[in-house]
C-alpha cells in the first residue's frame, strides 16, 4: 500500500532495539481518515471470503478493527482481553502472548459465545514481529473451531521471522507494507 | 438515547460489586453499526464547539472514539496509554489514574506535541462511575493548555459520585444512558 508506505517514511522514526515509532497516525494519534483507506484495502484484499467477525488484541488493533469493520458489511469486532477483567466470565479461549515492546507474557482471553464454528474470521493487528500476538489470535481461532480467513496487518517487519512462521502454518497473512530492513539511518521494503 | 437504553435492558447484566457487563456490543465484542449511532449521537450533542481532536484513554475508549471521529470531520483521535511503552518518548503529559474494575492505580500519558493549546478537545470514554479515569483525561486536557468542549459518555452510573464531581468543576458532561440504581434484580435509567 504505497500510501501507507510513504508515511512510514515521512513519519517513521527507527529507535534502538528495532522499535518503529509511527505513534503519529496508528497507535497513539489514529489518523481516522488514513484508517478507513486500510479498512478499504483489507476488504479489497480479503473479498468474497465471507468474513463474518472481525477478531484483535487491545489497545491498538482495536481501532484499525472498528474502522475495518465498517468495510466487511459492519460485522462485529471482537477484541481479546489481556488481562484479567471482572468484566469477563464464561466460558474463555486462552492463549498465551509474549509482547515485544513490553517484554512480558500474558493470557489474552476471548468470551467463547462470541466466536463460534461457523464464524469465518479475519484477524487484524497494526504490527507484525515476533508473531507472538497473531499465533495467539490464530491459536483462539482454532479453539472456537470457526474458519480463519486470514490475517491482515498494517506493518510487517518483515526481518523477524513471525511472519514466516505464520504462513508456514498454511495461515493467509497480508501485510500492507513489509519492512525488509531498518535502521536510525534508513528503512527499506520488500517489494 | 432510547436504543441505548434499550439494548442495555436486553443485554446488560449486572454482577456484584456494582459491574455492569456489556460485553455483547460495548467492550468485548463490538456492533459497529451501534457505535456509528452512537457517534452520531454525540456529534449532534456537540455539533457546533469546534472539536478538531477526540481523546480517550485505552483500551475499550478507542472503539468509541475512532468511529465518534468520522463524524467530526475525521479528526484525529489520541488515545491515552495506560503503561510505559517503548514507543512513547518526548515530553509528556502525565496524571493518575484508579482502575474501578481492576482495582489498581496506574499513570495514563499522551505525548504533548499531539495536544496543543490552539486544539479543541471532545474526551469520550465507554464508563463514568468514579470518575478517575475522566478526571485524568480532563488533567492532560488541562496540562495541555487546549480548550476542553466536554465528555461525551457512553453510559454513567448515576449513582456513583464521579458525574457530580465533574459537573461540579463546570465541566460539561453528557452521556448517552444514566444508571440511576442497578441490582441483579432490577436496572433503572435517569429520565
Amino acid at each position: 500500500m504505497i500510501m501507507l508506505k510513504e508515511r512510514i517514511l515521512k513519519e517513521g522514526h527507527v529507535k534502538a532495539g528495532n522499535i518503529l515509532k509511527v505513534d503519529s497516525f496508528l497507535n497513539h494519534q489514529i489518523d481516522v481518515g488514513f484508517f478507513d483507506e486500510i479498512g478499504r484495502e483489507f476488504s479489497r484484499i480479503f473479498a468474497g471470503d465471507g468474513v463474518n467477525k472481525i477478531l484483535t488484541l487491545e489497545a491498538s488493533g482495536i481501532g484499525i478493527a472498528v474502522i475495518t469493520a465498517l468495510h466487511f458489511n459492519r460485522c462485529p469486532v471482537i477484541f481479546a482481553k489481556k488481562t484479567q477483567s471482572k468484566n469477563l466470565d464464561g466460558e474463555l479461549y486462552l492463549a498465551q502472548v509474549t509482547s515485544f515492546t513490553r517484554g512480558m507474557t500474558y493470557d489474552i482471553q476471548v468470551a467463547k459465545k462470541y466466536i463460534r464454528p461457523e464464524d469465518r474470521v479475519l484477524i487484524v493487528d497494526d504490527f507484525l514481529a515476533t508473531g507472538s500476538a497473531l499465533l495467539g489470535l490464530v491459536e483462539i481461532v482454532r479453539q472456537s473451531e470457526g474458519t480463519l480467513a486470514g490475517c491482515g496487518i498494517v506493518i510487517e517487519k518483515g526481518f523477524q521471522n513471525g511472519g514466516k512462521m505464520i504462513r508456514d502454518q498454511g495461515i493467509r497473512v497480508e501485510s500492507l507494507a513489509v519492512i525488509k530492513s531498518m535502521s536510525e539511518d534508513s528503512l527499506v521494503f520488500e517489494d
